[in-house]
């Protein structure tokens, strides 16, 4: 399928032809209609992309809805996100759709197809892989889209939403130092994504700044579960010289070291500081309640949100990629380090 | 406005030479179409109301959409509702809209409006107060609606499931009475709510069949947050002759009485007992995990979403309110009574 260099300019009667179906056929593809087989809607879609054929924007849609795409619900985050994408769409008098694209019923990029045929005025996608295919054909029927990604790895022309990690870690790990806390150890997510790499990164930093050293033996990658921040605690809290503070990369995490303190009988924050990472619901409702890093999803989904709508309006954002600046909240779970 | 004995056998000419506006205006009314003045809608609304005009059912829904409807999406189990519904609407190939009904920003039944424009398969309502206007309007439209209602008093012939609140308060009790205690309070919701009565009922009743006394002195009235456990729990464990268990009404209650033990150097469940109720993910995360009446939301939602796809096709559920059943789930914030 050659590159033709006159893009754009072929007529929907010379695609008919070409791909031997009927106008109508090709009409039917175009406004992602489901009376169409798979394979003949692959055939036309090919040629549309073979000669670059643009869609008109979907600035024209009258759906009033727009998307928001889960990878899967079950996140931890999920409320909050969904509240922010509320909260923008309400303004502009949208609805939010939601679908779930990372569950066993719908493994695939079979939520695209609904998203196109419900025509809304635009996506936002929750650190969802945006595959390849899902991203043409999105772009092929001018359908905007955003990503929210805390975790901070998106395709650099992919317009994108996250926070400040690195500077997370630091002011976290800043507090502690500020305490008096020298033996300081940090529980992170996986050693694979950005986010967590950056937090670690702003601990080290403070831990520099302060000219106290970087013992790698107190840092610990695995998930940000509660069940990998019991584990690690576990583990780090049974050493002789155990540390006197924790950041964890998470509010979970952070629930997972306070269960590992309460059965080894080592009281937060008289004998052991505590810094989470998020500042979810559930860092108030903890007892004590978390000192954590304030990461501000639902305005992360506001901003993912307009931007999808300035692109539906026809304006360019300034920026692709916005991160948000993440702040401390001070609760009940640091205080200064035992005396001796 | 008389009620006409032949009751939807008016037509549309003779509504509209009725209402003086054109026909064509009676039928955008008639689609939830936005171009008409709110004044006309009113008018030929409730021209249409007392002729008792039947629209077609919407069961000739096209949108592919599923309606979830939050009076507010604060709620704790609102991700849970969510997931049972999206489960049940992807089995029909159908996508969710959510709307939240009862903000700052929507206070009225402007929802509505919204729903009956995108022509949904359903409506499910999560305890959002259903106005007899806003239900008529979806009732003449033949849109059909089911209430997930888990506090549990709802109009008698509205579809809704709940579960069951007695045997939950009932079984709650009875597992720390099996396990020795005497002295048992119960921490529960605002008076007025049904699920409040119905779980101190069946912890009396556990109570008058284990032989045990009821005191009143040991049941306290509140909200279902963390603040309501914390502060009645304050109250109840200063007492010289403290309960030895407390049966919370919500898990966030639950939460808020670990605080409150924690402040007072009291161990759980060394020397006070705790169920909660609901089974949140957060009585997995806190520490001890809590023993808690799991309430089935994600079932309860998936059932209510069935109810409603039930009625777009013609059938009439056989109950139009189903309980499901409530079970204890025992973790670690329950055990025997502290000897003496």
């Amino acid at each position: 399928m050659a590159q033709t260099p006159a893009a754009g300019r072929v007529t929907l009667a010379e695609l008919a032809a070409e791909a031997e179906v009927s106008l109508s056929t090709i009409s039917k593809v175009l406004n992602g209609r489901a009376d169409v087989s798979r394979k003949t809607r692959t055939k036309v879609e090919a040629l549309l992309d073979g000669h670059g054929y643009q869609r008109r924007a979907s600035r024209s849609s009258k759906s009033g809805l727009l998307e928001l795409v889960f990878h899967e619900l079950e996140s931890a985050w999920a409320l909050e996100i969904i509240r922010g994408v509320e909260n923008v769409a309400r303004e502009h008098g949208l609805s939010v759709v939601l679908t779930e694209s990372g569950t066993r019923h719908s493994p695939g990029p079979e939520w695209v197809e609904g998203v196109i045929a419900r025509r809304p005025a635009g996506v936002v996608l929750v650190f969802a892989d945006l595959a390849h295919e899902s991203r043409r054909l999105l772009e092929s029927r001018g359908i905007p889209f955003a990503i929210i990604d805390p975790a901070g790895d998106p395709a650099p022309d992919v317009p994108s939403v996250g926070s400040a990690n690195w500077a997370g870690g630091m002011m976290a790990t800043r507090h502690l130092i500020d305490l008096g806390h020298q033996r300081i150890a940090a529980i992170t997510g996986p050693e694979d994504l950005m986010c967590s790499l950056a937090r670690i990164d702003g601990y080290r930093s403070a831990l520099n700044t302060a000219g106290l050293p970087f013992d790698p033996a107190l840092v610990r990658y695995g998930n940000f579960h509660v069940d990998g921040g019991r584990d690690h605690a576990l583990e780090l809290l049974a050493q002789p010289d155990r540390p006197t503070a924790v950041f964890a990369g998470s509010d979970l995490q952070a629930l997972g070291v306070l269960d590992a303190a309460r059965q080894l009988g080592i009281s937060v924050p008289d004998e052991l500081s505590l810094v989470g990472y998020d500042d979810l619901q559930v860092a108030r409702w903890s007892s004590p309640a978390l000192t954590t890093v304030h990461q501000p999803l639902i305005e992360m989904a506001e901003e993912a949100a307009r931007m999808v709508l300035m692109l539906r309006d026809g304006e360019q954002p300034k920026n692709t990629r916005l991160d948000l600046s993440t702040s401390l909240v001070i609760r009940q779970s640091t205080a200064a380090p035992p005396a001796g």
